[in-house]
Formats: structure tokens, C-alpha cells, sequence
């Protein structure tokens, strides 16, 4: 199968380097990007890319190429999804979709009337540990959900430029953990309430968002979830998710390089956490693309599909407006 | 120095023995309870208690007596505060002093009044892996805390009889970490916000009570704090908190009884949780008493005081007309 | 029950503080030492001890005392024993009974002959890790036992003027881990083979002794063990066991006084070890007395019996002469 | 740089597919196998292996060929390095060299006369938690190694028609281990012990093996290092290795595959341990790899030579007259 990609950034190489290396069942025709320079042709040279093109035309008007993998600005997505759609190609999108909920909908309708498959990139879906809590769920181990715990820290806080276009800690962090509450929870989001503080840089809170929030989710069963997030966790990387339900209690651990540990004067003293978020979801990207290569050529479900990508927006959407306004926030309060 | 103690149920008889046993600066000379009987005596009997008495002005009018443990019900804690506070006796009282502010507020100063030493049983400050976490935070080792996560779970819920009279989870049970999130922030809440839900038994509901309750507390700086009470894990005692902060964050394990562990086919296996609290809590309450011991002897203040006693009980109060309002209540709305 | 303690050193004072406080079945009647002070007195006063004598005759020809515990040197530990016996007395007796093993077996046999209830204090059985290991071997979790490894290291060794009069590190130190190893396998060794060496003080190796050593048993059935004993760990004691059988393994981790840990910039690190041996074995050196409590008042077979004070002793006598001629020694080759 | 594979079974296998997705230094020109069939092509094709051949002389005279991994029977390795090395290509051998010393040293001459690098292949040395400790105790962080544990279980054991031709669970086996333990010490044994028994098959025994093992190690400095192997571990692969000194204690525990665990009524759950070998060592093996291309472009030194190659067959030779002797057994006693 031959597969377009389009936009050349950091995470369209991640990509790309991914599926070269390990997902065999697809080949990278082309590679798409209005920057596209000698850089990206030794890159493409490196990886066996056959084309590289500053417009993604050449990838959407190709007959050969049957999914495209769209990389490219956040601004971009919803476009790039009809186009793809229109062209008959299955389709892959980073998240979020867009931060407008028309665009997001009208997005996810065109892939359904062209009839083509439209995976999100929610990658944490992927992660070994996170997944391995999900399995044992679904596995009826905990019984009914009751409550389910995500922490979520990054060790660095993007730049201020970034995060005054952004759409916020809500829309640009916290949707990952607002999917993955979905995900464990196996339902929807009726309710959610805001706390949110700027304790980590006055920058971000000039910037008009908050950089320590925790958000109280409702779902329509009465189970209840907490998410907190930080921008800045001073010891690296820290993700945990926990579901606890009628038969028991699921938790994972910080994912740590290595289980070796120094006993000294100090203490018990075990290694840093990862730093970086690449090398701390290397895995999970591979598994992600796997997954999209499978559920085209097995004609499967998308594991990650188009509602998937709008439910967290209006969650991100709620969480704001209840930040703003000091109360919790129907779901259905949203559009 | 002489001490009595005013109600002779589970918990009067934990505090005797552990006075008697470990705490040698203090000797238990009379110990009362309107239902004392034959096994209050041999009770006495084998824990070198001098007197039993039926009634509780046998220990108020005993001038030799210096201090007074209150461990009758809750209902008559503020009664017996201001009693033993105008006869002059330092004064330990179970928690909450009482349900109403008026009550706890009057307790309070009757001791300050008097001039006596009041301090109340939030025996879990005096437990060591809390205690750690806190000496952590006092040290500086996380910096400025900035999110607290508290995990408070029982291993059965009480009686319907008692969940009826107990005030609901809020004030029988969320109310030590109430406690706990003052101890461990070094600040008092602003605002709270309550969701709750029925899941484990339906008859709590019926009971005008939630069994499942997720609270987020807003604290002056900014910083942010999240309980999560369940009245039933199938695991066993479930007590476990983390502090966040600028430069590190804190966090504690589960209690565990031994280190063993099984590896098998199943994978490997750590032993039950304790199941029972006071197993889990059996150093604490030492630690407790051997403190109340201490602030008396060499003239201390208490380590739990009477405003001590109050900031939960209002919080409390907040958290369930949160719950009953469905929005966020501020601590200055109550009263 | 009313008891008499021979010898009021640290570890007589510890047992008698212990019954005193835990133990309410056993009356402490009289505390022998030949160096009794007023600052024995002073003990005796605070715990309840009626009588203190410098004459442990002062105790044998007390027909109202009915066990004796010996906590005296070691080389009057066979003589106390036998006296003991004599006199119609129960016997609890420190480790070891004595270098010479033909003391060793005449101790036994008086007890025998007399009739009376002798244990030998070798407290790391009533540990609550050890025990848990050693419990889920009894309940045939591991199957058959295959492999046990023991690692048994101290803070700091002990003064040289002791190394030298001790009897070498396999009769003062890896005596327990002998002890374990036969405990745990629940079965005789049959052969040790010694690799010692002097790396932590040289003034240890002058004193004849070496301080880092590793023992290989082997055990009738075919099983091995493996004991690795160090004078000097520079984060604590540590003290790990582990069984592996046919059906899975069974493994402790090393006791901390906490379970709170600090994730920084460091990494995450949990707190240091025990670094004093009391500490680390408070809850064991409790439940030694009350077994021994027990045994004599519900007439059960002692815990730890005649036998299992000599097997030890034949094992570092053997370990001994197995570093001494470079050779793997049989059990059956001593005396 | 083009290679070249001889050997197409498992592990030729595994090493073909690592070089194709990770080690992009390098190309396979030629893969050779005299068995070599339809199945072989297909790989070849899938992994973009240019040539498939019965005959490794396809390899040794093709001068386009700079490298060659030899991954054939253990019987073949020292022919094959002899004659990679008289025909100018570096070396990459699975261990061990041979089982016959003078086939060894022959070999290692060989590479060494023509000026080759020689690797052999001790994949543990490039496991993340192996390292993760040997990196800790070349900083340092113990000080001066005192003793070194090692324990190395596999989940079942090999056929026994292959026990019967390895040479011995010394040699197929704990040879890893000895090279682990050479490689923590950064130094070389001076003596073995053996203890070993059958206590997992009979067969094994009748095929004139052990299946249970434990080897004591004695370095010139004194430090002592113990390895024990197990064939069969219900658990599945067991790969702990701890290094204490005089300054702390390094230890790593085992892999698991990620870090969820269920708490329900059994107690606390972690998952399986890995029970394929591949499984457990993916990433070494990819890391073993790079390390070779590093060593040939960078014109390093091997991380693992020749004499790496010849010193664990020296001990698993020494470790095996020391089962058959019941005596320790000096290296220098071999040969």
C-alpha cells in the first residue's frame, strides 16, 4: 500500500521513520511540505521516500496513493481531511482536528460520506503502560469503573509563542488525558469542572492560560475522573492513569529507562524519568502506525476514529468555559 | 502526671492500652463510660487503670486528674471540652469535635479561656509514611507545593444505621483529609468543589449519602488539592499522598505488611492490603498519644489544636453544599 | 507467669522491656547481673521488676520462678542452661549456646533430661519479611525449593576487640543467615563451601577474621542456598531473602521505615535503610517473647528448639574449616 | 558498508532484520546458509538482502564484503573466523568461539595477525538494566566492587537432544553470566566453585548435566562473585544482577513489559515477566549491533573482543571440573 505523508515537521519524520523502519505493509510514495528543502530530500533519500513536493496536490491527485497521513499545522487538518476524503484516500490526522467544532464535525462527515477510514493521532492509546491498564479493564478486572486518576506532567513548558496560539493547556495537553479518561472510562463525558492556577511562569498566566489546572470529569454512569497537569515537572516525564471500580483497582507507574537502582548514603535512589516525550512514547508511535496500516488492509474499525477526535475538543471546550466562569460545565452545554 | 477518660468504647479502650503500654509519662487513674460493666473492670483490671466509674464528674471533680481524653460520642465532645475546660484539665478530643460550627467554635474557646491545652485526634498527621511526605514538604524538598493528591479509600462501608447519623462521607470520613490537605499545603482552603456519586451500595443513597466523592480544594496561593474517597475497595485500606511542587514532588505507597512478594505464573503477587484500620494505623495512634504526652510535660503547643479541629469540620460543611448546589462553594460561605 | 532475666545487658534490658509492655502473660519476678547498678534499679522500678540481684542463684532457687531467660555473656550461656534445668525451669537462651559443641550438646541434654522447654533466640524467624517468605514456602506456593539466596549485611562492623574474641564472622554474624537457610529450606545442609576476604578493614584480616564472605550449603535434597554476609553496608542494614522452587519464587525486598519516596532532578529516591539493628527488628524481638510466652503456657513445641541452636553452630564450624583449607566441608565431618 | 551473514537461522535471523530497520551503516550484501531455501529468498527479499547463497565462500571471497557475521553451528565459529580473517573482513561471532581452548586461541591469533576487529557476541552487555548497573559502578557509584550476585533463570529448559551437545549448562548457559560477572568486576576470575544438582528433569541428569546451579567466583582482588542458573523458572526469564562495594549497591530488578499492576483481593498483581527470550532482549540486540558498525566506521576498539571471547570458556571450563571434582578449581588450572 502507498501512503502520501503531508507536512515535514517534527512529527511527520517521526512518522515516516516509523513505518520505514517497522510497519512493512506500507510504502512512502511522497512527502509533502511548503518548506521542503535539501534537508528533507536526504531525509526522504534516507528513509527510501521516492518523492518529495512542496504541494500536497501532488499526494492528493496521485491515484497510487491510497492513505495519506496529514502532519502538517493544526490549522490545516480540517482542509486537508475533506480533500483527502474527496480524493477516496484513507486518511490519518494528527489531533487535535481543529479547535473550531463546525470544522472538526464537517471534517469527520466528509470522510463518512466518502466512505474512507479517518484515524486521530492519540497516540497515549498505544503506550504500553497506559494500554496495559486499558486491557485489564476491558478485561473486567476492576469490575465497574468507580474512579479513574490521570496525572499528567511535562517536564518543560512549551514556549509562550506557542502558547498564546495554542488554544491552551486544555486543548493542547490536557486533550490527551481528556481521551484517555474516555478510553479507560469505555463512555462519555456528561459534565466537567475546572481549577486552574498560574504557579509554574506569570508568562503563561499574561498569555491568558493557566499552567496548573485539575478538571473533575462526570460521566452519565456517576463515575467520576481527575485530571491533573503541570507544565513543569522538575524530575522529567510523569504519566499515570489509575482506574478503580467495584472488583479492584488498575494502576500504572512512571515509565522509568531502565529497573536498576543505587543504594547509598542517600538512600534508594532509581533513575530519572525521560525528558524528552519522544523517547518516552518511542514505542507507542510504532503502534500507532501499525494500527492504521492494519485497519486498512484487515478492513478493520479505526482504533482511534473521527468521534474519538471531537469528543475531547468539546471537553477542552468545557473545561475552559468552566475555568472562565467559576462552575461546572455541561458537555452538552457546548454548540 | 494522672490522666481520665471520658468513654470506654473502641477507641477509648486503643488509647488506654497504648498509654498504658508505651507511654509511660502518663498514668490512666480513672476511665468512665454511662455503660461501664464487669468487662470495663477486667478491662481496667489488666491495664493497671485505678478507677471505673459510670460517670464522668468522677473525673472532672478529681483534682488530681491533669488531663482528660474525650472519646465518648460525638455529640457530647463539646460539652465535655467545656467541662474539663473550666476544671481546669488539658484536653484530648476524638474528631470532629462536633457538626455544629456554633458547638465547635464554643469548645474552642472555652479551653482558650481557661488556659488549657486543647488537641484533637486526626490520628493519621502521627502516621509514618504521611508523616514522611509532610517532613519532606517542611524540608523544602518539593519547593512551593502546587498540587495535592489525596487517595482515601475503605475497605467496607460502615453500617446504614451509621451512615445516617454520621453526617455523611464528608464528616465521618473526607474530614481526615480535609486534615490532611491543610497539614500537608501549610494553608487553608479557600473553595471546594464536590462530585459524588451512589456506586457501591444503593442504600447510601437512599440514605441521603454519596459512597463516591472526588473534591478539588483551592488554597490562597493558588495551589490545588484533589480527594478521592471511596467507602469500599475490595483490596483493603487504601491511604496514599502526593505533594507536587516547584522543585520535586512527594509521594507514598500504600501500606503494606510485610515486602514479601510471590512470582508465579501469575506474575508476581505483594500480599493484601491491611483490611482492617486499626492495623493500619496501630504506630500512629502511639505516635498520637505519646505527642498529646509530650505538649502537656514540657509545656508545647499541641500538635493538633482546636483551630485544627474547626478548618475540616468547615470544609466539610463546604463540600457538601458543593455537592447539594452543584457548583463550587467558597470556605467564607459557610456560616 | 513469673520469670527471671540472667544478665541486664542490652539485649536482657530489651526483652524485659518488651514482656513488660507486650507481653502480660509473663511476670518479670527478678533481673540478675553481676554489674548491677542503680541504673539497673532505675530500669527495674520503671518496668515492674521486683527484684534485682547480682546473684543468678538469686533466680534458680526461686521455686516461684518458673522460666528463665539467659542473656548473659556467651560462654556462660551452656552452665545457665544446665543450672537451669536443674532448677525445673523453662529456658530461653540468646545465640549461640556456645562455640564448643560438645557444651553446646550437653546444654540440650540437661533440658531434655529435666524435662523443661529450652529455645534458642534466633529472632530473625519471627521477622515479619522473613516470615512472610517463609510462610508462603509452608503453604507450598513455591513448590519444592530449589535455590535460596540470602544477603545479610551490616551498617558497620563491630569493634575489632569483639572480632576477636567472637569467634569470626560465621559464628557471630552469618550464624543467623545458617539459621535462616535451615529454616527456610526446612531441611539439614549437608555441605558448605566458604570464599571469604578481608575488603572492608584490614585491621579485621590482622584480627583472623574475614569480613565479606559468600557460603554455598547444600541440602540433602539436592537444594542449594547461597548466603553473601558484609561487615560494612554504607546504606544500612540490609536483609533479603529468597526461595525458589519448582512452582515459583519467593522474594523479599529490604525493610524501610517508610514507604514515602521524592521524585527530584536526581531521580526518584526512597529513604535509607535501618541503620541500627533494634530498629530494624522492633516488631521481631516482641514476637520472640511472646512465642516463647506461648510455647511454655499452652504447652506447644518451642519455635526454635535445642537442635536448631546447634545445627548453626556445626554450619560455621564448618564454613570456618572450609575457608581455612580451601575446601568444600561436610556437616558430618565436624567433631 | 556491505556484510555479509552466514548462518540463516535464528539468530542470523534476528540480526538481518536488526541491521535492515536499525543500522542503516550497514547492508547486507549476502546472506549464506547451506540449507538455505524458498523461505530464505522470501526473508531475503522482505529485508532487502541482495544475494541468498549455500555458500559461504560467496561471502569470504567477495571483496565488496568489509564485514561478516558469523551465525552458524557453534562447532563452525572458529573455521569461519579463520578464515573471515585471512580473507581481510572484521568479525562478528555469536558465542562461544568454541568449546575446544585451542580452537579458541586460534581463532582470536587469527583475527589478530590479520589485522581484523573480532566482536563476539555477549548481548547482555548491551541490555538497558545490565548496563544501566555497569554504568553506575564505572562511575563509581559503588566504589570497589566487594560482591557481585547474578542470578540468571530461564523459563524452561532446551530439548534435551540439544543438552546433550552444549556442552553443558556452563557452557550454553552461565557462560553469559560469567561474562557478565567479568564485565561488572572489570577485572578476571582467579577461581570457580560448582555446587550443582538435578532438580528440575531427571533427564538432564541422565544426559549427564545439572539443571541447577550455583557458582561462587574469586577475583585476584578478592572480590567474590556468585551466579546462579536454573533451567526452568514458572515465572519465565529471571535476569537480576546486583554489584556491592564499598561505597553503595547497585541492583536491578527484572523486566517487565510495562508497569500496571491490579490491586484486588489476591493483593497487588504485576504482570508476567517475559517468557521469550527475543522478547526479553530486543533492544540489546539492536544496540550489539550498532556497536559493531560503531566500532568497524569509528575505528573503535571492540566492545567485546576476542579475549571477551576466550575467558567465560576458560571459566564455564573450570566451573565444570570443579562439579566433577567437588573442589574449587583455579583458572589457571585449566590447559
Amino acid at each position: 500500500m502507498k501512503i502520501g505523508i503531508i507536512g515535514a515537521g517534527r512529527i511527520g519524520k517521526v512518522h515516516a521513520k516509523n513505518i520505514a523502519m517497522f510497519v512493512r505493509e506500507m510504502e512512502i510514495k511522497t512527502i509533502a511540505d511548503p518548506f521542503a528543502n535539501e534537508e528533507t530530500e536526504a531525509f526522504a533519500k534516507q528513509y527510501g521516500i521516492a518523492h518529495v513536493t512542496k504541494d500536497a496536490e501532488d499526494i492528493l491527485n496521485d491515484k497510487e496513493i491510497e492513505a495519506v497521513l496529514i502532519c502538517s499545522s493544526t490549522d490545516t487538518h480540517s482542509k486537508y481531511i475533506i480533500e483527502s476524503a474527496r480524493a477516496g484516500k484513507h486518511i490519518f490526522c494528527e489531533k487535535p482536528i481543529d479547535y473550531d467544532l463546525g470544522n472538526v464535525r464537517q471534517a469527520i462527515k466528509s470522510a463518512d460520506d466518502a466512505g474512507v477510514k479517518l484515524m486521530i493521532g492519540f497516540v497515549r492509546r498505544f503506550d504500553h503502560n497506559h494500554r496495559a491498564v486499558y486491557d485489564m479493564v476491558q478485561a473486567g478486572k476492576v469490575g465497574t469503573p468507580h474512579i479513574i486518576k490521570i496525572s499528567s506532567r511535562d517536564p518543560e513548558p512549551p514556549p509562550i509563542s506557542y502558547v498564546k496560539v495554542s488554544g491552551g493547556i486544555f486543548y493542547d495537553m490536557m486533550i490527551h488525558d481528556f481521551d484517555m479518561a474516555r478510553f479507560l472510562a469505555g463512555r462519555e463525558a456528561v459534565e466537567v469542572y475546572t481549577q486552574g492556577s498560574v504557579l509554574v511562569d506569570p508568562k503563561i498566566g499574561e498569555a491568558g492560560d493557566v499552567d496548573t489546572a485539575i478538571v473533575t470529569v462526570r460521566f452519565a454512569s456517576g463515575a467520576l475522573a481527575v485530571i491533573d497537569n503541570s507544565r513543569k515537572a522538575v524530575y522529567g516525564y510523569d504519566q499515570r492513569v489509575e482506574v478503580f471500580g467495584s472488583e479492584g483497582c488498575s494502576i500504572n507507574a512512571n515509565d522509568l529507562s531502565h529497573t536498576a537502582a543505587l543504594m547509598n548514603g542517600e538512600g534508594t535512589v532509581h533513575d530519572h524519568c525521560y525528558k524528552v516525550m519522544w523517547d518516552r512514547y518511542t514505542g507507542a508511535f510504532v503502534s500507532e502506525m501499525k494500527a492504521f496500516a492494519d485497519a486498512i488492509i484487515n478492513d478493520k474499525d479505526m482504533p482511534v476514529n473521527g468521534l474519538d477526535g471531537l469528543y475531547p475538543v468539546l471537553m477542552a471546550a468545557a473545561a475552559t468555559k468552566s475555568l472562565k466562569e467559576g462552575r461546572p460545565v455541561k458537555i452538552s452545554e457546548i454548540e
